[in-house]
């Protein structure tokens, strides 16, 4: 039997978000019922709604950074119980059977892809809606529990922002004696900030101003710079092994990559929705490289969470009420959040 | 006591090259002079005498594919001895005391970057003169053994093509159970291929048409496509773990990087002149990376030559004389040689 909840979705590309019911399927074999409590708002939800990144489908709801509590478990259900604390990221499914997915690399599994959480097609044939609603039916292998220590409202956001970090920064081997910048200070850099710190980094955040300079040595940056001060770039020449960019707007890169090392990659989380210039010659100087990551699979998101838990990592949340998502949503374009927006999902 | 030898100069930017005099310097206590065999014609001294990589010094006297014999020494040479078979490529020095020097990596050098052959300044403060004369002279430590098994006409190329291709694909480590494309089949995609097959990848040739298949599979390419062929693009996805660009052309990269398995790299060692068009998504979804690779370090390039000598492995080359060089830049621009242009150097 079908569960109908409230949501908030947008009925059109572009069109502001509205409170609405959608239906959520059956609690099947190894489901689990979520009651949600806390959903973050992610740039990528602004971007999919205004199909910044291609088409989409409408009517949508976003929302893949959640927390809450389980309700009800399917029959075959053995790792989870009613009253769980559980998050639930970007995918819900993935074929399972591909190397990439056996790997524990479901993100990048070649077998169609990922189920994303919303604006995608499950299984079922269904569209997927996500976590801007009261509750949501998700497969026990995709759903995270949160560690105790972990408040659910702070976690949230650690669902897409906290893993979109975590994974290129073990992956590129941030640790002791490594040198990270952080490019950006925001919804996804605050999170890089803090967990490059705790992993051991010296972590160094490049930003347009120094107006958040306090909040990021508060985070746990060694060093704060000015991207707009031509200094900057003069001054940490050939410095870094890691770039992790946050920023979805395109870059000098060219100038960028003159701040890594020999060998050293710049790696892109923020994705802008245009094509980006690329000199080569600005890669050949020393075997630089540029790259791509894309959130983390199921275990390592389990891995984070720990981390985060063991470390005192969460995000910084302006929580806010469901009905003012479309006001949110213009803030996050103008940059005024510190850092990231949660909605309190007993609002909608 | 300086020597005045003939040389071929660009008396100014995209003139053709004239037969001149040159002086070289006298034999320092570290030196050798070199009686120049044979030297290569490589896209990049095209490049710089056209200034299409920026300003250049004129006249240049290019060429760093450089073979020949020791024809006198410093004092205090150890490691050559007159009548010695002898390499120079793309640097006559570095700084020698940088980390990148200290490791090896003398062509990352970061104390002001190496001395290349030519269009640089030396140490002395004086322009370098390339290898389209009839004798150079070189520090002993950026000098090269050329293995008796190696002919000095067809060793040549190796000294850029050969090193530029054979770095990248040590780095990435292309081996058994890889699967290594090698995109162009002129002078740097040649050696890509007959190096990569040493080294026991799979490789295979993508190439504009199938016009050089015969040619490639014959160099040891397993499989040889057309890209003009859009089946190539489908057929061929998610497929190699690395893809050594060899063409310095813009090209349609995101189609390439859809080529890439999961972490899969492409390394350009064709350098296009200006900038090229990257879209971020095509890199996110397989946490893909560009990368770009210059030649080798000095110990890298006897191990390239060693290698070489070894399997067998050499250029294929159109023999000239040196009043053949401005009819020869014009072929090479068309695309018209197989592979790579070796000027005679007792014709200058």
């Amino acid at each position: 039997m079908t569960t109908t909840v409230a949501a908030y979705a947008a009925p059109a590309a572009k069109a502001p978000l509205e409170r609405t019911t959608i239906e959520r399927r059956a609690v099947g074999e190894h489901d689990v019922l979520i009651d949600i409590a806390f959903v973050g708002i992610c740039h990528s939800d602004i971007h999919q709604v205004s199909e910044g990144w291609g088409s989409a489908t409408f009517p949508m709801v976003p929302g893949h950074e959640i927390t809450g509590t389980v309700a009800e478990t399917g029959p075959s259900v053995t790792a989870l119980r009613v009253g769980d604390r559980v998050g639930v990221g970007c995918m819900v499914d993935s074929c399972r059977t591909c190397d990439n997915c056996e790997a524990g690399l479901e993100q990048y599994c070649t077998g169609g892809g990922p189920v994303w959480t919303y604006n995608s097609v499950g299984k079922d044939g269904q569209t997927t809606y996500g976590g801007y609603a009261q509750k949501i039916v998700v497969d026990e292998n995709y759903v995270v529990r949160v560690p105790d220590a972990l408040p659910l409202d702070t976690a949230a956001p650690l669902l897409c922002s906290g893993i979109t970090t975590y994974s290129p920064l073990r992956h590129w081997h941030a640790g002791p004696g490594t040198k990270v910048a952080v490019v950006g200070l925001g919804g996804l850099g605050h999170m890089g900030v803090q967990i490059a710190h705790a992993l051991g980094a010296e972590v160094t955040v490049l930003s347009q101003s120094l107006r958040k300079k306090d909040d990021g040595l508060r985070l746990g940056a060694d060093h704060y710079h000015a991207t707009a001060d031509p200094a900057t770039f003069e001054g940490l020449a050939g410095t870094f092994d890691l770039i992790l960019n946050t920023v979805s707007a395109p870059l000098d890169f060219a100038a960028y990559f003159s701040l890594l090392r020999t060998g050293g990659a710049m790696v892109n989380v923020g994705l802008p929705e245009e094509a980006v210039q690329v000199t080569l010659q600005s890669l050949y100087g020393n075997r630089r490289s540029m790259s791509s990551s894309g959130i983390g699979g199921i275990a390592e998101t389990q891995e984070m969470l720990d981390f985060c838990a063991e470390h005192g990592i969460a995000a910084e949340i302006e929580p806010i009420r469901a009905n003012q998502v479309n006001e949110a949503y213009e803030r996050v374009l103008a940059g005024d959040v510190r850092f990231r927006f949660v909605i309190d999902a007993t609002t909608i």
